[in-house]
């Protein structure tokens, strides 16, 4: 039995995930569901995008993805199956799936046409929950839909190489729990970008010219013998291979963290210079 | 093996949530739990029955529905094992399944009375989790307690009807994640009462004289071509059933919801006339 | 298959609890995972402690309870393998069980130590989950690391005896989701200090004089007839054995908790004299 993951920006006070597990253990007793996140910003499909895309490769091939955000089908936002990396996605194209696949080739991609497919104001529970108890019992795909290739892209933004190669310029595409800045700017694009000269990495007045492997590194860079306090501005990949500008020890709910601290928000640029 | 659905106002924070299912599974290692929901505003049987009684129809029938809201009992408000539709309830006497029951007359309701049943602060572990675990592998309910039959009923407001049925007044009985205001006048109600006039749908200035299928239908109302916005006050039967307020692409984090533009609260009336 | 649960500081938003599960659910598909609670306050070793010290002693002997709070591994902090009372717990040296142990002896604790265990900022998912994994199957612990000693201590308030033995005073140690306040006065301490006499407990200008089983105990020491309402400090000892303060039907976000009544913050004192 596949595993199926949600997904979804329904918050978890209201029936809504309640609802839409009880569908699939109707259909499926013996369904495997895993919670990846129900706290998305509402018909933020940049932000599920993130999120999804960073999960889905913990998980075992062939699981499926149901992901309900923005996911009303109208006229020209069809329900989608989509399959990447052994991976299913069930969602709308709503512009969410080009953020995933990045310049990656789908192995699938179909327009979702269920024969007596309800409409109204819950597809996740009345269109994906079919779908996905489908496919997790290794039904096959192709009965669920025609070939589709429209995919919406609702890229905005991609890192940009400034003046002939002297600089990149990124975007902050997530804040995390921490309050940590995760940026556009991945540890390949640097590399291939960089060419071994030095750099710094350049947010608002704030300026850092090295990378840590892990957030208590900035310990080592202190002084023998002094105690690792809080609230140190720190550059790093994250686990996800995106550069992440992180205080050590943050806490947005008190001392602060490094959107707070900075001032910076959602979108804002980063920009590294080489030298 | 029965499903176990949890729905509490323990919050996600604490132990509690935790405890609970540790003492689930030390007892049933096979046993299947399922978190309605955690983050009931503490103790409002009101809005605990509102999310169980849209959450509980979607599972198998057989499942068992531990609801830890004001659960302790007192002299007037004793543990209650309830049956409708095929769905077990444990809870205590304290209104909620009367809210859940409407007018279908219960298959079984049964004041607890078990051998050495602790006292205490948490009965949801220490009292509700013997009863669950023994419904869960099949056990005759016979044997936890015997009839009850003085529900509380805490009812406090029905739709009216207004002046010789010209009118229809509910009231906003939930205000959901996005902020849309769900009221508890059902379709059913509403088709009864209308006998095929037209209508208006009254929320203090506002007025709506049509009900949409899905949130986006609002896109299909505006001109051809002219791209759907978010703000737009709708009126639509929610999946639930439920007449509801609104607002496309609502978010109460930001741009506000249904309830923060109307200003309208928890109890508050929305009335329907027609002509 | 032993549970495996998961006690951490990531919030519910990020990817990261799905990055988790979807990694254990790699390793080991038929993994039996249980979340404790992902809302510990950032980096916050003593509130983890409690929450877990609380959660544990309610699952299964040979469970397994992965804490993913300041978890990166430094000179002085290594990742830690460690078993009282027939539970695993796999953490971090950064205080947490010193303050799960008490006063009892561990049966087991390692430093863990496994080949090519890779550096980063993900431990939780790139360390620990491997060795939970192991053990969830009934893995040799022994394999999984050398034997330690040095458990750093964070305990940094105990309950004092005041003015050879008129009195006690503690330590809020925990504030939870009611606004209740939990102190780390045990129930077995009190009774052994208190040697019969009768007592009072202070906190800020209140003060109370006797105990109650359970919350709603507080109705029964009103008049008879007097309908039962909210907002009445009372004291107990909660299902975790700890002196609590707490108001009867409370909730923070409206009619506030005794947190906000009596001005009480974490670490605050709570004293008790005898007579």
């Amino acid at each position: 039995m596949h595993i199926i993951t949600l997904t979804t920006d329904f918050g978890s006070k209201d029936h809504s995930v309640g609802s839409l597990k009880g569908a699939i253990y109707s259909r499926l007793p013996e369904a495997r569901i895993v919670d990846i996140s129900h706290q998305v910003t509402p018909f933020h499909v940049q932000e599920a995008a993130y999120i999804i895309n960073n999960a889905y490769k913990d998980f075992p091939k062939g699981s499926i993805h149901l992901i309900g955000v923005d996911a009303e089908a109208t006229a020209t936002k069809p329900h989608i199956l989509f399959r990447l990396d052994g991976h299913y996605f069930v969602t709308t194209n709503n512009g969410l799936l080009a953020l995933i696949q990045g310049n990656k080739e789908p192995e699938l991609c179909l327009e979702l046409a269920l024969p007596n497919s309800p409409k109204g104001s819950f597809p996740e529970r009345d269109v994906f929950v079919p779908v996905v108890c489908h496919l997790a019992q290794g039904g096959k795909p192709e009965l669920l839909g025609r070939p589709f290739q429209d995919l919406l892209d609702s890229r905005d933004f991609e890192p940009q190489l400034l003046d002939d190669g002297k600089g990149l310029r990124g975007h902050v595409i997530y804040i995390d729990h921490y309050g940590n800045l995760v940026t556009n700017i991945q540890k390949s694009d640097f590399e291939a970008r960089r060419q071994g000269r030095s750099f710094k990495i350049n947010a608002k007045t704030y300026s850092l010219s090295e990378f840590f492997e892990s957030y208590s590194d900035i310990l080592n860079s202190q002084k023998e013998g002094e105690p690792g306090k809080g609230g140190d501005l720190l550059a790093l990949f994250n686990s996800s291979g995106y550069l992440e500008l992180a205080l050590y020890k943050s806490d947005m709910a008190s001392v602060g963290g490094a959107a707070s601290l900075l001032g910076i928000h959602y979108r804002d640029p980063i920009t590294i210079t080489f030298d």
